[in-house]
């Protein structure tokens, strides 16, 4: 075990400084500001929940768990993430009679990594859950509000792969037989290994028909010509119902507005093995990682005792604004220098500045070591030192 | 062990419902914004820090701490507060010739309760440090900055308790002789076990002239006129000096025009052991605890290697909403029930109210189990169902 500087933090834990603090709080702002006005409502969980109930509950790896015990000897979690939480909330809290609900919320979770790779092991969310409608309008105002979320917050360059997690369970099940065989074959899809995906489909002893429809599958990307191929593709009723739902989504985006945004990807799945239907994926050019993601997970309130629908998505905080690039929140800031014989109207001119809107330090200049640096961080600087000269006059 | 039920939060732990969580971001909102008014830059830190370093340069009580494992071997600690963490950033990042420096920071922190006792082990301060300035007027900036800020929040009835953890000391020494007596006799004033301290002084060794030194320095408490017996009660030149810069303090929070929310209290110590110098706690009459405390910590940046004199204080939310008692945070939701052949017109109407500022829901008359529960949350409900009757007349 080495020993620690005092500077060390744990591995992919960071520190927010000042510029890029406020560029968080500002993009939050926005995202929470739209996102309230399409009737959400915020709520908060703690940071801790127990493995056996909220940990089992969530989608994220074992092995990425903070894991500690408490004196009880029950294993806790650091939260990985937001979604199974918040079904814990409803299902215990809040599901009665007036259902659908618009829950969301503004939170860290945490994902512990292998080894130094730069990837964060906490960052903040934003996300919301519409909780106990089963329609395609819901899943569809998943998409038009994650979409206007992101306009409000400024960001111009983006578009949402969206899929249906149902249509590539039926497809794939009708044809392999087995829950083995179709999680194998997922895989290669999670990844995004196609070349992989070809050659075990190459390899599985199927009709040439079967193998052909599962690599023309991998052809399903592009705008609403796609549902028609698909069509195509699937025959049972499950299969295609799950892609008239993209169909009925595609007119459901038309009508909010923001179809331009959007692109089909129907090879799509997730990591979020809760994912039941439609499920969408979040790109902007200049970052590797979705910004954000989202779909329908209507067998999660299940563990929590309560059989009820679900849809969300969530933003991730860090991508989105490296995704926003460069952008400027700096807010001037004054500094008034006194000594003590002049305090009184130093404290009476930056309270009169403060209360116009200004942001300025009030700074005793016995308390500064080197004048001219410590004054090089303000915009612009008063003195107020020394014995006063002329008032000013007063009519 | 016990088996655990699916809704069970660990212990301490709470969850945050829609009102609460408004009310909470309404009051963080107004305390971080006149914070921002008087300079201060908000930075973030982890929820995890290592145990070695920040976690042993915290004054919160070993037993308290939240502990876990990583990988190489190392503890790492959930912070149990933020004087620590922000210490190590000034130290490490931001300590240059430009001080002073100002930060804030709003984040949550962690400490593990012994039993079930209603307190919580999560809980969110908004704080400030004022690095690099050992003046007087830094320390009265804090109470100033304290009073303007609960102002700001819309809290009207609250008091300052005012002291100096440097003249305690200097008093206790002087008269006692050793570092563990002065421990023993602190305690009882950290306990607020005045009856115990009364009955400690007279069972000690002293002169009837120091033991009634030491039971006179209960009654330091009131006014400024405490700081004349205080100067009586003390010999030493640095037990005086402690009591001249809560004089010059005075001047100071008067020229603040502040004066009328602090008391003296020279009997005050803290927990947080690390305070050296002017020391403060601020109540309001419905709680009982105090809302914020704070002071000056001149010695924890010598923890980092970086000898600076620091000053700070932070609220506790949790206790400030108690303190403001009740709030209506209640915004009017407006609710548009569509049927599919009429989506087109509700995303439009929907648009239009939410861009002139208004929350509202997009309902699909079909996510919709029991129409009456669900549009009972709303303020009013406008329905777009079935074919649309007459078109409004365009002129």
């Amino acid at each position: 075990m080495s020993r620690l500087f005092m500077f060390e933090k744990p591995l992919g834990m960071r520190d927010s400084l000042p510029d890029i603090y406020e560029t968080k709080q500002h993009v939050r702002s926005a995202l929470e500001g739209e996102i309230r006005q399409w009737g959400y409502q915020f709520i908060g969980t703690p940071t801790l929940e127990y493995y056996e109930t909220v940990g089992t509950a969530s989608a994220i790896l074992d092995q990425q768990l903070f894991k500690l015990l408490d004196r009880e000897g029950h294993t806790l979690v650091l939260r990985p993430d937001m979604t199974a939480p918040i079904a814990r909330v409803a299902a215990s809290k809040l599901l009665k009679d007036d259902l659908p609900f618009r829950l969301a919320y503004s939170a860290n979770v945490f994902r512990a990594q292998q080894r130094e790779g730069g990837r964060p092991a906490e960052f903040e969310q934003v996300g919301v859950e519409c909780i106990g409608d089963g329609t395609v309008s819901a899943d569809g105002e998943m998409i038009a509000l994650a979409i206007s979320s992101l306009k409000e917050a400024g960001l111009k360059d983006f578009q949402l792969s969206v899929g249906n997690a149902g249509f590539v369970r039926e497809l794939f099940l009708q044809i392999l037989g087995t829950e083995e065989r179709v999680q194998e074959l997922t895989r290669f899809l999670y990844e995004k290994n196609y070349v992989g995906y070809r050659e075990h489909v190459k390899s599985l002893p199927l009709s040439s028909i079967d193998s052909q429809r599962l690599l023309a599958f991998l052809e399903l990307r592009g705008g609403p010509e796609v549902i028609g191929r698909a069509l195509d593709l699937v025959e049972n009723e499950e299969g295609k119902e799950a892609v008239l739902q993209l169909e009925r989504l595609w007119e459901i985006i038309t009508d909010y507005g923001a179809a331009s945004h959007i692109k089909f990807d129907l090879t799509l799945v997730s990591h979020m093995s809760y994912y039941t239907g439609i499920l969408f994926e979040i790109y902007s050019g200049k970052v590797g990682f979705p910004i954000g993601n989202g779909g329908r997970y209507d067998g999660l309130l299940q563990k929590f005792g309560k059989s009820t629908s679900a849809t969300g998505f969530a933003f991730r905080l860090d991508r989105l604004i490296e995704a926003l690039g460069e952008l400027d929140e700096t807010v001037p800031v004054s500094c008034i220098l006194f000594s003590a014989e002049r305090r009184k109207e130093a404290c009476l001119l930056a309270n009169k500045q403060r209360t116009s809107g200004q942001r300025v330090v009030l700074q005793d200049i016995s308390g500064v070591k080197n004048i001219d640096a410590c004054t090089s961080k303000y915009n612009d600087v008063t003195f107020l030192v020394g014995k006063a000269g002329k008032e000013p006059d007063h009519d």
